[in-house]
């Protein structure tokens, strides 16, 4: 994956114009290329071994503990060991400050060699959050002890009956006594309530575990706020600490149970219990929790956490299919199996071709490379907008900001469900070798087929897009889109892919128009009865539209890696953009077949 | 299960029909009923409680035999003391003669409740295969053992060096001694060789295993014919019998190994050896079989059985598709979470509703609807097109052979694809709970991920379609699945279903065009580098053709069902069937892309 990232971020996402920023001072081509190797490495040498004794050997609970496989302790500690936790962060937090571009660039690559010891590595993003909504002890004292990897971070949100629902958290948070507002650590709430689908809501990785969850503080009268708007947000360790971050005592956070999944089982997914009395920190009732920023405000600042998730997960889509491509790809050089169609079922004295010399071979393969390229480089970009919102011009910033918002559904649905797709197609070009448990393709479809659900399912994100994101400030988000799409078109155009730079043109045209026929009643029903259509077609042309951008860059390049961005590119526009009329146009003409039917039917 | 097939039997296929005819003298409509009423209670209380346990207790080895759980073994004797292994065969061999389109109406309901349970079934298919080329002692000996349970069959074809490319198999089979051919059970070889991926190659549900295995007899100058002409099959059961049926000694049969799955762990996958010296009888080297038929007709004869197990995988397919649609159907009529549209992400205070009341729920559970009844549908034609070809007039049968001809592709591809599509929507209409294994989805996915690998890969059945079926006796194939496919366009428009009359027959003009278009070069080499999206287009045709014929049962229905097949097919119409160009655009302009990739680009 080095070479295809080292394409990327230098040939494409331009990330030396980044390193003459303020910010990057003390970072160099060099120095990234060696953050990019280092990870290669120690994936190679810890995440790799990791990828299958964290499917095999499930976590268990001892005591109140979920251990996991030796093998995943140490991909934890070598990933933080070398900082990698801390690499896009402020120095003055013990950061490394290397661009997000180049830092989920490393994350990729992790990803890519042991998927499910990744969540482990949402610490950071738990830690950002901090850092973005805390107060300075906060910060220090739990946001930097995260970051050098001494304790991680969940986030716990759902509940059995508020999953997608999260107005219906019924999670409460009540203030700890006359001097609630007194602790250093922030303003002390006892928290109350029940926890599910909590990835690594329990682990053997480090000392303590730091939740942020959200609950609900009652008013006066007992009631709370049914909306929303009536969520606040809580650090609530695992063990209470002091102000140095020494463990006090174990806090009332209770492991009540681990999920048993499909895949992913290098991640303990866990029910916790806050305040079930099991310990009771000062014999008081509840697990202890301090106020992060405004009540209120905890769905808006969650999704500091969310978003960042949400790449994350785009990211590790991308990353499981390219694993598949490459795994899939090396079998088909070897493995000699058929003849060429002029013989086919006719004689047996030339020798058998390796199958990748078969075109519907070809074909399987050059699919997942797209689907595989085509999601990393879309989260990549979005890693790049991320960098252009903290250190661009005001303008620039604020257009960055406008884009993530309309990319975030698509970075996180899209390669979830078409590296699910490459992922199949690797078990295909393998046949049935690829079926078996000797090979580490039926894992990397097992792994990818989480990505759908958590972090928002697609229909939640269909929702989030033609609901709400394509109407934000007057279409101002869709807008800015539309501008660098045409300049893709502009740019592709000069650089000869004519043909393509129309297919990109005509499909956005498509996308605009669907839009606005779907809001055309005004009516949230019309509208959105197709959501989740629209998410995918919307999102095939996001891609087309990003493979076509890389393909400009590898038109002028020399780097090894430019012929197969091209090749990639042609596949998605010869058999991939003509889908999107299926999806777009029942999402146009507004389909009510499906949200009138009548259960009866079913 | 039931009564969407007793729509479909008697309201769609006339099965009633058929029972007028004299084969079928022994049944009545109440007898079918019967039939289908017993397959549904016994697969209710034998094969459920078989589903979970198949896939948590793998097969092991102990001594020579794969061992399967209790409940398997439970599942298989009530099936076996039914009789359900013969319903379809005649009554001289111990059959009851039913329609096979109500026998394959019964394993359907047992493929649903426990899939890889159901590969056991397959000794019906070998038994057929023995009465339709063996001698009458090879029948009465094995065939009629077999479809009393006795004794188990299988199909031993694939090498690890000849999997879809069956003219490469090196096991050999030379004349047994000078009397080689005074053996009362047949002419007597002995067998040498090594064979992959069979289907319960060892098991404990029998006394015996019947293989039937493809080898190639060495000419006098102990050369082979290195095409698929070269290849006879032997009958080699795993213990030597006599002309009693009665075990005289082991063969020279070795379980060499089991693969580990990825699913349908309830049917023991073997490698086995043929001739490793481990048990020769008489004290010779090489395993005994008895040639069925005449020497190099092996892999025609063999296509008996293969075309049987395509159908058979179709069924599967359709069948777990149907499983899992079931379930996920229930789960949304009680699960709550959300609310509608107006009021999504704002008020809590009315209460959730049941998430089969959203919109992109339904569709999910629609679409299932569609893939799992089309499937089931387009593979009870084919059932009703082999009772055509047994019972019907000259003409008759013939038109019906040249259907299965031309259908078969389609029925073993597309239930494998577009089920397991919907297996992948029952686990997203479950969420986070359709991750865990807690829920049976999960399973079927896997479950049904074999299906577009076993019985000839996706490739090899679209090249089995556009390189060989559509040419065969000058297109008549093709001409009388027009005559079929334009017969019911008229009815349609007849019922009133006018816009999907036309769209229907746009969508075969479509297929037609493109299949001339792919050979307008007259190169397979151009013809094929797209087979396999031309079989998807031409699959979801096909459905569209069936769920439309379907439709017009119904139109004209008061069962209870009828409202659903409705709905299904205008879910079909106005969802998928806009699919289907992008599949047969590349095949109809003989797209290069693919074929003609530089490996290096890869």
């Amino acid at each position: 994956m080095v070479p295809l990232i080292d394409f990327l971020i230098h040939e494409w996402l331009d990330v030396d114009e980044l390193l003459t920023r303020p910010r990057f001072a003390q970072h160099s081509r060099g120095s990234i290329d060696d953050l990019v190797t280092a990870a290669s490495d120690i994936a190679g040498t810890y995440f790799e071994p990791a990828h299958r004794p964290s499917d095999l050997v499930e976590p268990y609970v001892a005591g109140d503990v979920a251990v996991l496989p030796e093998q995943t302790r140490a991909a934890w500690n070598a990933y933080r060991d070398f900082g990698f936790l801390a690499a896009a962060h402020d120095e003055e937090h013990g950061g490394m400050q290397v661009p997000r571009v180049a830092d989920l660039a490393t994350r990729a690559i992790f990803h890519a060699s042991a998927a499910s010891v990744s969540p482990a590595l949402l610490t950071d993003a738990n830690a950002s959050l901090i850092l973005k909504h805390g107060t300075e002890v906060q910060k220090r004292v739990f946001a930097e002890t995260e970051l050098i990897g001494r304790w991680t971070g969940t986030m716990a949100m759902s509940e059995s009956q508020a999953g997608s629902s999260l107005s219906d958290v019924a999670t409460r948070a009540t203030p700890d006594g006359e001097d609630f507002q007194d602790d250093p650590l922030g303003h002390r709430y006892r928290v109350v309530g029940q926890k599910m689908w909590i990835s690594n809501g329990e682990n053997d990785l480090g000392e303590n575990i730091i939740h942020l969850v959200l609950a609900k503080i009652p008013g006066p009268d007992g009631t709370v706020d049914p909306s929303t708007r009536g969520l606040s947000l809580f650090i609530v360790p695992k063990f209470v600490v002091d102000e140095d971050a020494r463990i006090v005592e174990r806090n009332d956070v209770t492991l009540v149970g681990l999920n048993h999944k499909l895949g992913m089982r290098g991640t303990a997914n866990t029910a916790l219990a806050f305040g079930d009395g099991g310990h009771e920190p000062g014999g008081r009732r509840g697990a202890i929790g301090y106020l992060v920023g405004e009540p209120g405000r905890g769905l808006a600042q969650m999704f500091h956490m969310m978003n960042a998730a949400r790449t994350e997960i785009g990211l590790l889509g991308a990353a499981v299919g390219f694993a598949g491509f490459a795994v899939s790809l090396d079998y088909a050089k070897q493995r000699h199996q058929g003849r060429h169609p002029q013989a086919v079922g006719k004689v047996a004295d030339s020798p058998q071709v390796a199958i990748v010399e078969h075109a519907d071979v070809k074909r399987m393969l050059l699919a997942q490379k797209a689907f595989a390229e085509g999601a990393l480089s879309l989260c990549l970009y979005a890693a790049r907008l991320l960098d252009e919102q903290q250190t661009g011009e005001p303008a620039d910033a604020a257009r960055a900001t406008r884009l993530l918002e309309i990319l975030t559904p698509v970075v996180k649905s899209w390669p979830a469900e078409w590296c699910l797709e490459a992922n199949s197609l690797a078990i295909q070009v393998l046949g049935g070798a690829g079926y078996t448990r000797d090979f580490p393709v039926e894992q990397y479809w097992r792994d990818q087929r989480l990505n759908m659900i958590h972090e928002g399912t697609h229909a939640i994100h269909g929702l989030d897009l033609l609901g709400r994101k394509v109407l934000l400030d007057d279409g101002a988000l869709l807008a800015d889109l539309h501008t660098v799409v045409n300049a893709t078109g502009v740019a592709a155009r000069t650089a000869g892919l004519v043909a393509e730079a129309d297919d990109l043109l005509a499909a956005w045209s498509h996308v605009r128009e669907t839009t606005d026929a779907a809001w055309s009643t005004g009516d949230p029903r019309d509208a959105l009865a197709n959501a989740t259509p629209y998410l995918q077609g919307f999102g095939h042309v996001v891609v087309a539209w990003i493979l076509l951008d890389v393909a400009v860059a590898a038109s002028r390049s020399r780097h090894s890696e430019a012929p197969g961005k091209l090749a990639a590119m042609r596949y998605f526009y010869a058999y991939e953009l003509p889908k999107i009329g299926a999806w777009l146009d029942v999402a146009g003409r507004r389909e009510p077949l499906c949200r009138d039917l009548p259960l009866s039917e079913l």
